[in-house]
């Protein structure tokens, strides 16, 4: 949805505002900042999400100084920024940056149903990891009370992505500097078993596939 | 500064305090989350920073709706948070990550010296591609005019980081599930030259040594 607040301002030819390129964009990390309004003062915080649907989903200790502000209503506003590469120009001032980032604007709402708190840490565990919730025993009892969760709608939210190459002033292109584009790429490393393993378990197949992907 | 506001409520060992740590931290990324209250609601965007000494600079147009809020006097929160790793433990509850994350709050302020305006460009510039500033023609008056420049006083900052292997409950390590750290790399790939140079260029020294490093 397209609000005066989701609106792109700055370049507003960036500003994307159609669902699935919202989706994709999110789809594409796990990480996400979550502002919002304590005591009058902004405050930023990094967390994890999943989406499906039409939310995204957060979770963390039922105690956490973000989690009591959502359940008290307070509004958020969230974003993920993916950073695809450095955009080199002949001069400073064109120097840019090749990005997608997702603003969400609204009300986190605390999911209290057992059955769907569930659902949603796994939701949050695929986002992650495809396919590890399966490989672990099931969630206990008492660790579904110790975690809350919350959803936030994507109704209110907007896109805003660059591409491509430099832009320079016509004058510039004259000039003898390198121009160009310099793709930041992301990455797994090789597997560290845990130290205090029991035995040598084989990788899982979740990991594998994160390492293929 | 540890004051009331950055101390790290949730988990608290894993907060840190010292400027160094939180320097070091800064000093690894270049895009960071700014939250800002607009009109009574949080707001979240993405933008990039330089750090110098005891200071974070941000750098935009002069129209952007964030830096417009900041001349304003509007108090802010900014986040840079690495993600080092994926934290692999034998249940969901026990998934963690590894990250290194810095928290400010504070009240940005409008630069409106020339010359320091042009140093702090030259700050964010070296934060992101260290040498480039030099390789290129100098800043027009309008340039810097069409900029503005903020800085934000690190006084009032604090660190939280997760390091190392998983830590599962006792009775967990007896179950045959794959356990350990997969780490999480940034690197960069292989510079795409602008399709509108006027000539082939030789990559400059810039670009090299940030593909070194």
């Amino acid at each position: 949805m397209h609000t005066k607040k989701t609106k792109v301002k700055r370049i507003p030819k960036r500003g994307h505002y159609d669902f699935e390129t919202i989706a994709q964009i999110l789809d594409e990390d796990f990480i996400c900042q979550v502002a919002f309004v304590h005591e009058g003062y902004p405050v930023v915080i990094p967390t994890i999400y999943g989406r499906e649907g039409k939310y995204l989903y957060f979770h963390g200790a039922s105690t956490s100084r973000m989690l009591v502000n959502m359940e008290q209503g307070f509004e958020v506003s969230v974003n993920v920024t993916l950073v695809d590469g450095l955009v080199l120009a002949r001069s400073g001032f064109n120097h840019s940056l090749n990005y997608r980032s997702v603003v969400v604007f609204g009300k986190a709402i605390l999911v209290t149903d057992d059955a769907e708190k569930e659902a949603a840490l796994e939701v949050v565990s695929e986002q992650i990891i495809p396919d590890r919730w399966k490989e672990l025993r099931p969630i206990k009892a008492k660790e579904l009370k110790a975690t809350s969760v919350l959803k936030l709608s994507l109704e209110e939210a907007s896109a805003k992505i660059r591409t491509g190459k430099p832009v320079d002033d016509k004058e510039d292109y004259a000039l003898d500097v390198w121009a160009g584009v310099l793709p930041i790429e992301k990455r797994y490393g090789a597997p560290i078993p845990d130290p205090d393993r029991h035995k040598d378990e084989p990788l899982p197949d979740s990991v594998k596939n994160l390492l293929k992907s």
